[in-house]
């Protein structure tokens, strides 16, 4: 198994800390982005979307799309779980991991991707070129306070974001807040729940990755 | 099991058709989101996103977000399955639904929800109102057309979209293309492997849903 990787980027980080919790070590290999090189053809036969993670299995098959890239992992080694282990909570996990994704980890895409110089035509992954668009940096900004507000309620009465146990939505999650914090947004004081969450889900080893 | 739903609404289709395929019938109640019901106090407790679909269990337990609630179904009542059988199909179906979702799902979202005038201070589903973004309809409608050219060459190689089977990557698939077609893309007449694709899924008994 491969795991081609952007080591500063936040979708493969979820996969990263996915597999150190799983306790697996894989080969990495490191894909030059800032060279274009997930734009080649050589990278393109790997993943037509051009973005990563991408896990490529001993088969050759290649898994994109760091949740199927969870997926992969959890059905294949299910210990510790981090999806769930009865229908309900799997659903519960999904839908908690989802609105982390949507709620956190796009708002601040959305933010970072209309704002920031490097991105100036990159507007969104893939083969595509989008130019920024102010009003979306704006839009991302408000989001990602909102999402602070409401993921604080929800730690104030759950230990972690799903579930009592640490799972794959506590991942999306933690990622999020690490990628608006490098975006230049913090953590705001006031929210003691995710300060506290926060450090506990980065005194994880898994954090590191 | 209860479903909140409303009829004319892209997301919870994907769960009714999904619901259709298991052949389970459920008691569903219609949400008035014309009328802001979704807003109010009494949803808010249902589903705090204020979005529809919600899958009410037996036990109180409420799941939202489409992909959750299909995901509750397929671990009860794996049969047919629509999410896959062993770990590599199961990461397969994830990562072409995740990417329907990605690549057409959301920029018909993008387009309708920044173009219509019902949407004009709606631009995102949530309890937070936002300004309609004319660039952002612009991007939607490039990101449709570009949708529809990969997911015609990918139905050239495959029957269906995941693997040689109808899955949960059909389904989104299938309902953001007439999601799109309802905002008033159509499919493009040369695109002969979506029509083939389009018309073998839609004579299934479960399009009706």
């Amino acid at each position: 198994m491969i795991l081609y990787d952007v080591k500063i980027a936040p979708s493969p980080r979820r996969v990263r800390i996915f597999l150190a919790e799983k306790n697996l070590d894989v080969e990495v290999i490191q894909v030059n982005t800032a060279e274009g090189e997930h734009l080649k053809e050589d990278f393109l036969k790997l993943n037509p979307w051009a973005t990563v993670p991408v896990l490529k299995l001993d088969d050759g098959t290649c898994i994109s799309e760091a949740i199927a890239c969870c997926r992969y992992l959890e059905e294949n080694y299910p210990n510790p779980p981090l999806m769930g282990v009865n229908p309900s909570e799997k659903a519960i996990i999904s839908m908690w991991e989802h609105r982390m994704e949507w709620d956190g980890f796009l708002p601040v895409a959305e933010f970072l991707r209309n704002t920031v110089e490097r991105f100036k035509n990159r507007g969104l992954t893939g083969t595509l070129n989008f130019n920024q668009i102010p009003a979306l940096a704006e839009r991302g900004q408000k989001r990602i306070a909102h999402f602070h507000d409401f993921l604080d309620k929800r730690l104030a009465e759950s230990k972690f974001v799903a579930t009592d146990k640490y799972s794959i939505a506590d991942i999306t999650a933690q990622v999020s807040i690490d990628f608006a914090q490098r975006a230049g947004v913090s953590i705001p004081e006031d929210k003691k729940n995710i300060l506290r969450w926060h450090s506990n889900v980065n005194s994880r080893e898994s954090a590191k990755s």
